[in-house]
């Protein structure tokens, strides 16, 4: 694994011309106190560079050279956590040179060095205190801007191993999927669903990127309770993806129906958001606008809405009105990689172009992306349909929906509550290549999947 | 369940005379990025007063009242979070008042009050900002030790409600282990027999007390690798627990072995270590010193060693030598309560009675406890017996193995790694009470729940 690695290395020393890089790993972090700890996840960046979660090291690249600072193994450690790797295995593996922590301090010998905050404040300090300034999320030196743009120019672009790695992600995710429409049934409870997903993804040694959704309220965005119980004429939405051993994130989200067949109104919505999701995925290629993407899946839906009734007047007029966001009100998706929304920590330095920020919009505002997109990078496609009372009784949104919403036709859709049909996609030379695509989402198919074991 | 709540915090404010006492619920800790959290565990003092997670919530204690300041919710919460409760149906299942915590600065108006620092940085820095003084782990002012106290002398003894939820996760966790039996069999992985027992605790609501340690490397204390492949003559050791929806722990271990049958040489230190275990469970009653049920346990797993040949010389002058800790490096086992390592977040305040401290001596400073047990605690019994490298290579330890270790004896039990054998005891009135016992542990018990499925 370390060719990847090293070559990843290579370039961003090759883009910072000399400039010394110190990417930390992070730390443990506690759940309820210092000895119980939520289980390690390494910092993205590091495992970007280094391929491989090592506690509380340090990686610096300085004049051509990577070395791993790693902490001395104690005859406790070894009690405890089990003999580890020697420092030569680790070299071997990762490419680098290993040393102890302890050497760290002399080896910056008060040189200009670039870093990028770790998510945990106990790493944090302690780049503070190795750096002699203060380090925190989106606060940068220059150096520190100059590491964060050719970090972003590096990941924005997957290389192969990182393509496989997604690819991975992928296929356990489908697994996941397929594992909860098998074990969804009037009677059980959410939590037993989410479980039925998650056990593969654990199963597979790896974890799930970011906390599961497993709701029957499919209009509570990030519903993360799981004490609902499964009612036959309910739609389940599920918005599950595995994280690879290797770091990097599935994002998936099915919405498929607790009997295994939907109602006719949750069909017809069904549909809508399939055919958007269709579009707005066929849309993805090189050169494509991503926020141009956004507003494709939105007319779409917007047209289906007004086809099926519920939305009153011309689909490009109410557009404009941004009444998308009543029943659409987030972003068509986002970049995909080592973190779910990749690169988060860095704001929307990652998902933004130079030059071009998030509107004020409502809906529009949640667009965590708009780039250009070019060959090798991932992103998420995942529009969706919600009826939400907060948006419903909003003071100023709630005057729109007078004016747009058809709520006679909305109430024979009162059996949706929210459907949101999401795959990850990779940007390819011609086109893309839907990762995701083993994962089910014909609403005939997604019945037969539910429906076969219930 | 808010009877329980309303009747210890009324035995709280009782204990500290007058004066006000704040504890933070906490907040979410992000795994890779800020808006990529770990699933939020409130503190366990938190939960104990009021029984239920709210993030960021501050409950405060002041003139007899019970107030809990939670964050107001925005059009953005209910967007992405769900309604969410509302202010006074909460206060109906607290039996606290309920305010937004923009009005928490003006209720403090500079008065004295105690708090206990809570498990994460933000909201340390929080609590040290309304207190205007540093809130740290481990230190406190002289409020704060009397807070302390009385926190601890409370959470020792458990009342109805507690004892009712240390049921519900023993029955979770045993769920989790009779699935992981069935799951066994030679070829699988570790991580898919740590994905079966997580199942049913994740079904259940709730999540692991603690990290999962599935390994057929036993000897490696708190291994938290899971990629190992079950060979058939491997033992598996299993240490997993399910904490209750409302927040208690299970803690079990069990050892069993991979092809559904003991070897003889496997067997022969089980059986060691189950008599050691179940002497010791006899010993917990009212007033048993319980260092002196680690001494028990201890002894008895010299016997056995001697017993085997493993050991030369007189059991007794080998406790005095710390020979045990050879074999037993560990303590016999701990509190058990909100937290697996209950209110370790206050150090060994908690598992030390006063005038009591820990021992130097390798082993013996693992030990988590040593008070005389009462009517009411939960604590675990886990003797084990391992085979570590790094102790019998260490440069101290290895003089007493060369002395006391007879080498051709300790060959034929090589198939042998660790074993351990743990269970959740609740002390009564007249003795003791396993609340995990339906969770078999018998040699042939065992062997059936493995080879019934392989």
């Amino acid at each position: 694994m370390s060719a990847a690695h090293i070559e990843r290395r290579r370039k961003l020393m090759q883009k910072l011309r000399g400039t010394a890089v110190l990417i930390a790993a992070g730390a443990r972090v506690p759940r309820n106190y210092r000895a119980n700890t939520y289980p390690f996840r390494a910092s993205s960046h590091f495992l970007y560079l280094v391929g491989r979660p090592i506690e509380n090291a340090m990686l610096l690249l300085s004049d051509g050279d990577a070395t791993l600072f790693v902490p001395e193994r104690t005859t406790d450690d070894a009690l405890w956590d089990g003999p580890g790797l020697a420092n030569e295995e680790l070299a071997t593996l990762t490419g680098c040179k290993v040393r102890t922590l302890e050497h760290l301090q002399d080896a910056l010998h008060g040189r200009a060095l670039a870093t990028l905050a770790a998510s945990d404040t106990i790493t944090r300090d302690e780049q503070s205190r190795l750096l002699a300034r203060a380090i925190a999320p989106l606060t940068y030196s220059k150096e520190d801007e100059a590491l964060a743009d050719a970090m972003i120019e590096l990941r924005l672009v997957h290389d192969a191993q990182a393509i496989e790695e997604l690819r991975r992600a992928a296929a356990t995710t489908e697994l996941a999927h397929r594992a909860g429409m098998s074990a969804t049934r009037a009677g059980v409870r959410e939590s037993d669903v989410r479980a039925a997903m998650e056990h593969p993804i654990l199963a597979d040694g790896g974890a799930t990127a970011y906390g599961s959704i497993v709701t029957v309220h499919g209009e509570v965005l990030h519903s993360n309770d799981y004490d609902g119980t499964l009612a036959a004429g309910d739609l389940l939405l599920a918005d599950v993806g595995a994280e690879s051993v290797g770091g990097f994130a599935g994002d998936v989200t099915r919405t498929w129906p607790v009997s295994g067949r939907f109602s006719p109104s949750q069909r017809a919505y069904y549909e809508v958001v399939l055919r958007a999701q269709k579009r707005a995925i066929e849309a993805v290629k090189p050169g494509a606008r991503y926020l141009d993407v956004h507003l494709l899946a939105s007319t779409e839906l917007v047209k289906g809405l007004c086809e099926l009734g519920v939305l009153r007047g011309d689909p490009s007029e109410l557009i404009a009105e941004g009444v998308q966001a009543l029943f659409f009100p987030h972003g068509i998706g986002h970049l995909l990689g080592l973190d779910v929304h990749d690169m988060e920590d860095l704001g929307d330095r990652a998902g933004y172009a130079k030059g071009r920020t998030r509107s004020k919009q409502f809906g529009l505002c949640y667009l965590r992306l708009d780039r250009d997109l070019v060959p090798g990078m991932a992103v998420t496609i995942e529009p969706g349909l919600y009826h939400v009372p907060a948006i419903f009784s909003h003071p100023e949104l709630s005057k729109l929906v007078a004016k747009h919403v058809n709520q006679t036709e909305l109430k024979k859709y009162s059996d949706v509550r929210g459907i949101r049909i999401e795959d990850d996609v990779l940007v390819t030379q011609t086109g893309h290549e839907v990762l995701t695509r083993a994962i089910v989402k014909e609403a005939g198919d997604v019945e037969r999947a539910v429906g076969a074991q219930s």
